[in-house]
């Protein structure tokens, strides 16, 4: 759906740390979903260094093209922070002291039991007829400013202190441009390639321009992105949005694991929990990987037990019981060593589920036969269990997430039959 | 040192997706790294999407400003794709129909056993005047027009095609443009917080405006960016910068552990190697990224044994053998067990050294006795032991790593001794 004809919007980011190689403008994507959830688009952005000559001729260039315009960045105390004297200059107004704001950081400094260094004094300049956003997390307050037919807002570079004076100050103010109603929802998908996916929903694919569907594609893992606008009100947007989801669904079936935004492992951990089941694992080639992920949730302590990193074969045999013979027969990357893994990881720990991964993550260690990229992930349960052979494509990283990914969702798939019977 | 009035540079990113929520202009960053090597600094940036009015507009914005003049994106054969032509408006230049180019695009789709789609015909259009740089890794070429005093480089948008095709086509081109030999290092400090690294060296920073030093702090990890300018040569940089990083290094001693760019965990897997040494480990609240970490290194199964994942009580009983008594008198969080952790899982594994890491991640589990962010790591070597207790500040992750980092580090310092005495 474009937007952009609504109401044309901007973004400067100011800061010549932003014309370095090691920082992104990472404000600009906040302040666009946002901005995108009123239906507004942003249409061009820019960033510039603290040279007043460019700061200014940047704001002149918004100033042709946009009617709201957003500046990020060159609040500070310093020299080189000129972003309230470059408006001031290009919009002919002047800069006035505000006591309230000036008492206010003094105040701050005085709490840490500071003096507010005389630098800090140009902070509490205002911009003739601007509104002041205060600021809680920081000394610089944000400007709102109504003139000549555009609205200027500035902002605070560090992400901590813009977010929440967006949410607070700006978000309300922002309601008056407001010419949809925005609901979005991401559904995530394991199991399926981005084709096969295109070739389930492609006629799917809304003609109705206020619904969008992006995919965004990664090794293990598809995002499908949703979004729905309403003239009329969020209801109206979130019912198109259900549907269309419901749509989705009744052709992706259970390869979607999440539409709240939850990782794998949190929905496989919130299973667990409600079944009231445990969970051990095995890891070769992922070193520790699936561990972390499953532990990367809080609370997980409540369903996992223990993990054994059996990286070489003696551990395999030691911690594992891997039966030597079986090892040198048929090679620790084998549906067999993983069978083993998973059901002995299960039965040593008495756990509910035991997850097994072995495989090669490489670079090196790859042959003809066992190429890198060939994993076998195994689940075992109390009456059962199954192995999967992969290949996996990517580096040693992508290889250990999307074991990782598969063991996870081995177990998922599991669950979900226990569920249905 | 400001090296902005040399020949004054812009980069110009098209594409709509980059004004979404969901993409961010990397390209920048990397051409960004390659023009600091040649003394060249980027003045500014423009991100602009599909609309061939806003794109002129930042042309033509561009050429006001600048001499040197890249813009990647837009180069695809869709309708939406108006790079080309937007640039040719401006300049007032034809596009006219390279047969070489054509050739060479429908050549790439029969290798594959496809026909060319007739959209892909104007990807072989090119600015009259223009050199072809050439795409080896997809089918749209970049240009390199010098024109009206200036220089004009147009590069595709995904990175696997625009970063051969700048290191092959456009790298040797930019050479007449070098106003400086630059050189750089990055020094990778653990052991040390951001001030007390600041006290240490503050007295070192170079007057001379062809040195910098930049800080990068992360938990766990302090990075200093050094980078040296020579008018001259290559070789009078380097001799700068080896000057200042020996300067720096005998002041922060062996809480430098890479100059190189290596990861920690990578520094201690080659001292391991060299030595001829080995490892295990037990980890409680990092659940496997210790693990995970040692065995991102290719080539880690020559030093790395066996990982347990001790996480619930039972778990540090059975797999590692530490006492019950102990876990209910002192607590599984404490330096008694930690010290237990290590010292059994190198006996287990009959590996030179062990590594154990127990602690609270957060954000539940903490108390006033033992907060969040409590974490004991310990190292056991044939012949004694060490414990340390930390307190980590920040979120679950930021635990886990600030754990695995203090962990490694207490090995690598342990073998830096073995070295030294």
């Amino acid at each position: 759906m474009n937007t952009r004809t609504a109401i044309p919007t901007e973004i400067i980011a100011i800061g010549s740390e932003l014309l370095t190689p090691y920082y992104q403008d990472t404000n600009s994507l906040y302040i666009t979903q946002r901005l995108n959830d009123l239906g507004l688009s942003v249409q061009f952005k820019s960033i510039v260094g603290d040279s007043p000559k460019d700061l200014q001729s940047s704001i002149k260039n918004a100033f042709a093209r946009a009617r709201i315009i957003f500046a990020t960045g060159g609040l500070g105390p310093t020299e080189d922070d000129q972003t309230r004297e470059a408006f001031a200059e290009v919009l002919r107004k002047k800069l006035i002291l505000n006591e309230a704001v000036l008492n206010k950081i003094e105040h701050r400094f005085q709490r840490r039991g500071y003096e507010m260094p005389s630098v800090n004094i140009k902070q509490a300049q205002v911009i003739q007829g601007a509104e002041i956003l205060e600021n809680e997390h920081g000394t610089a307050p944000g400007l709102w400013l109504e003139t000549d037919g555009r609205t200027i807002i500035l902002l605070p570079g560090p992400p901590h202190e813009l977010k929440p004076m967006f949410e607070y100050f700006v978000w309300p103010r922002l309601q008056k441009y407001r010419t949809h109603h925005v609901e979005r929802r991401v559904m995530k998908i394991v199991g399926l390639s981005e084709s096969k996916i295109e070739t389930l929903i492609h006629d799917l694919y809304p003609e109705d321009p206020s619904l969008q569907v992006t995919t965004l594609a990664s090794p293990g893992q598809i995002e499908i992105h949703l979004t729905s606008h309403s003239l009329r009100s969020s209801e109206e947007a979130m019912t198109n949005l259900a549907a269309l989801e419901k749509g989705l669904r009744s052709r992706l079936g259970e390869n979607v694991f999440s539409s709240s935004g939850e990782e794998l492992e949190a929905v496989v951990g919130k299973m667990l929990r409600e079944k009231g089941k445990t969970l051990s694992v095995a890891e070769s080639c992922t070193g520790g990987f699936l561990g972390h992920r499953i532990t990367n949730i809080p609370g997980s302590s409540d369903y996992f037990i223990q993990g054994i990193q059996a990286y070489s074969n003696s551990a395999k045999n030691r911690l594992l019981q891997v039966d030597q013979g079986l090892l040198d027969r048929r090679g620790a990357v084998s549906a067999e060593v993983a069978r083993v893994m998973a059901v002995n990881v299960k039965s040593i720990s008495l756990a509910s589920f035991g997850l097994a991964i072995t495989g090669i993550a490489g670079p090196a260690g790859g042959s003809p036969e066992k190429p890198v990229g060939l994993v076998f992930t195994a689940l075992s349960w109390t009456g059962g269990e199954e192995v999967a052979r992969n290949l996996f494509l990517g580096n040693r990283q992508a290889v250990k997430f999307q074991s990782s990914q598969k063991a996870l969702d081995m177990l998922r798939r599991h669950l979900l039959k226990l569920e249905t019977g």
